[in-house]
């Protein structure tokens, strides 16, 4: 475990560069309950930075197990109004929203996966106008993590518990760049590196990207007014702030319409406690029309028939391979890790943040702009050393970006 | 521990001689985070006994701590609008109500009491119409325990904290009957007891009670349409429920303004983390007109100076020195066991379920029959084997009903 004194540091970094919190700011809080004794020490340390006030919203998966097998399916799609009101008072008082995902990965995988599309549905149409108000950067957030005891087991299962939790905070700390002098300078020079990637990409202003490596040939054309992100997030406040820690990538958002041929996924996806590998994907005009995958299809099946949106891209993220997560060569079953190992495009939900003039868009206004809306936002992994990038300008010129799974500009 | 059998027949215990939980019905549990383990087995157990949702809101007195220390005083009096919504959603649904009290007696003994106060009465203020509505018995409602690991250091202080935790499941096993062959047949056979205790005294129809012992001498007059309560609440569908497990007590309210003399406390109050002990009252015309303690006297003045209605009575409770909890001599810094050990006080709001006419009763309705109304509801023990009670009729005969703390009826 890490000491008390290296626990507040990483609080901070959390604090000041992700969410950059501001003085009498109030602070919201997601949290599994498991993850209490580091939520003590964020609380406190974000009344030293100068919220406001602090609010914990705790959630129990195991209890929500219980709930998933159990409950009728009418009962499973009922969302409280005050949950909603929540979330709508969060957003009001221009809070900061910190979400510490560290569940165990597993922890519904034997819930059938229709039973939880639904009750996932359900709170997602509900919560539509505040994802959107998320997606759009509105408040501060951030996704952060921390090791929790089922979910270290799950990646050290060799271990004991506690040596198995003592590996992941190493694990945590080093993707972290907790082991640096000063990792909060450590993030600013990381993050000004992304920064001028996204820089140079937004200047050259492709027309399309083409991806090739084994099993993958795939055309992904970009909206007239596409913008490359990094680390570069802007409240409606105009504070800016960084949604993930960590965060190895430049992303933007794909024309819905606008994606050819077919790619194949290099690394597992972990989603609702199920591993699904090899996933091949083939477009025809933005459309998933084709899909297998050699373990986990079924819910590989659940992510694609969601909603129509959930056959179509949301996101192109750029991550090379000397990415410190990909150089562990560790399955996370974490999103917030896994996605930030290597290049990944995700399946539904875009950023309209991604468009230079996607904010504040009605939802059809979006979507006349290409702009692809669904439930689901799903990452996955499709880079490796193999991995070739080639941006196309908007006068057919070739201009290499990827080589064998890194930068070449 | 007990195993999970055992903790099972526990839930079924709570659920079914507790809450009486019926078909169909919504659960909400208010849990400390420490007590996730039973409470995933109450959630399963609970959707068995037919609930239909069960919601669970978690707290942890740790993160609360935090806030209390740190934050402002005028955000320490912000009560979010979601969280007075959710209460309203609870009633409007006809959930159950359970809550956990297994918080570590001592979490707030270093928050001055000022604050602790200031914030207490924002919440108790925000939602006087919910706890209204609890003490009126809208809904079912329950307090019940597990142990906590603070908690069992705090009551077992000797001993290693996995021992603490054992002997006080062991404790609290015993004292909620959950030894015997059958344990919710032991509880029907013990309340039916209890029942017919209450029964015997709104036959008597009593004017007034006197108690005498060292350092008492106190005369409580009773409300016209008082009546005896022991374990059979009803909510407003007309079901049957058990608001307390465990219950050793038949109790009343006082007429607000016929209490008259002294009286001492004979064994120590756990109120917010601070111990109260040999606390002296004296009354004149209902209101507390002097006050002392050897110990805690701060805290004390903070309970009684809260409102206007904290200086006055609003329980009168008698439990026999016979009680499991009584026989055990130990202190549990838990009002749920405490005040089961032996006859007690509260100080602060009666309930209007014990007035024959009290239901339904607009607030001013209620003071104007002499029932008292305060943010608080303080319980204070002053049973001892030196306590006699004895009844006033109406037509001035004294019946003997404790004698040295046991029953003589």
């Amino acid at each position: 475990m890490p000491s008390q004194e290296q626990l507040k540091k990483y609080a901070d970094v959390l604090l000041r560069v992700g969410l950059n919190i501001q003085s009498g700011q109030p602070l919201v809080i997601n949290a599994p309950i498991e993850t209490a004794p580091f939520v003590r020490i964020l609380t406190e340390r974000a009344y030293v930075a100068g919220a406001s006030r602090v609010s914990i919203h705790w959630h129990d998966a195991l209890t929500e197990r219980v709930q998933l097998q159990m409950e009728s399916e009418e009962n499973l799609q009922h969302v409280p109004r005050w949950f909603i009101a929540r979330a709508d008072e969060v957003m009001e008082e221009n809070s900061a929203s910190l979400h510490i995902a560290a569940d165990n990965p597993d922890v519904f995988k034997d819930v059938p996966p229709q039973r939880l599309s639904l009750r996932q549905r359900a709170i997602g149409e509900k919560l539509r106008h505040i994802n959107q108000k998320f997606m759009e950067d509105e408040i501060t957030w951030l996704v952060a993590s921390m090791p929790t005891a089922d979910w270290a087991k799950k990646m050290y299962s060799e271990l004991p518990t506690d040596e198995a939790i003592e590996k992941l905070w190493d694990t945590i700390f080093t993707v972290m760049r907790m082991n640096a002098e000063d990792p909060i300078l450590a993030w600013q020079t990381h993050l000004n590196g992304l920064k001028q990637r996204a820089a140079f990409l937004n200047e050259k202003h492709f027309a399309k990207l083409h991806y090739t490596a084994p099993g993958t040939d795939l055309w992904i054309t970009l909206p007239e007014t596409h913008r490359w992100q990094a680390a570069d997030s802007v409240n409606a406040q105009g504070t800016t702030f960084t949604a993930n820690l960590p965060t190895e990538e430049v992303y933007t958002l794909p024309y819905k319409y606008g994606v050819e041929g077919t790619v194949v996924s290099t690394m597992p996806l972990s989603h609702n406690g199920v591993i699904i590998e090899n996933i091949q994907l083939r477009f025809e005009g933005g459309r998933i029309v084709e899909y297998h995958a050699s373990r986990g299809e079924e819910t590989l099946k659940e992510i694609i028939e969601l909603d129509d949106g959930s056959h179509y891209l949301g996101e192109v993220a750029l991550v090379p391979i000397s990415s410190p997560i990909y150089q562990l060569q560790q399955l996370f079953y974490n999103t917030l890790f896994d996605e930030n190992a290597s290049c990944h495009l995700a399946i539904g939900k875009a950023y309209p943040t991604c468009l230079t003039n996607g904010k504040g868009k009605s939802e059809q206004e979006l979507i006349d702009m290409g702009v692809n809306d669904s439930l689901n936002h799903v990452d996955f992994m499709i880079g490796s050393d193999q991995l070739n990038i080639d941006g196309v300008t908007q006068d057919n010129q070739i201009v290499p970006l990827f080589q064998n799974g890194e930068w070449v500009i």
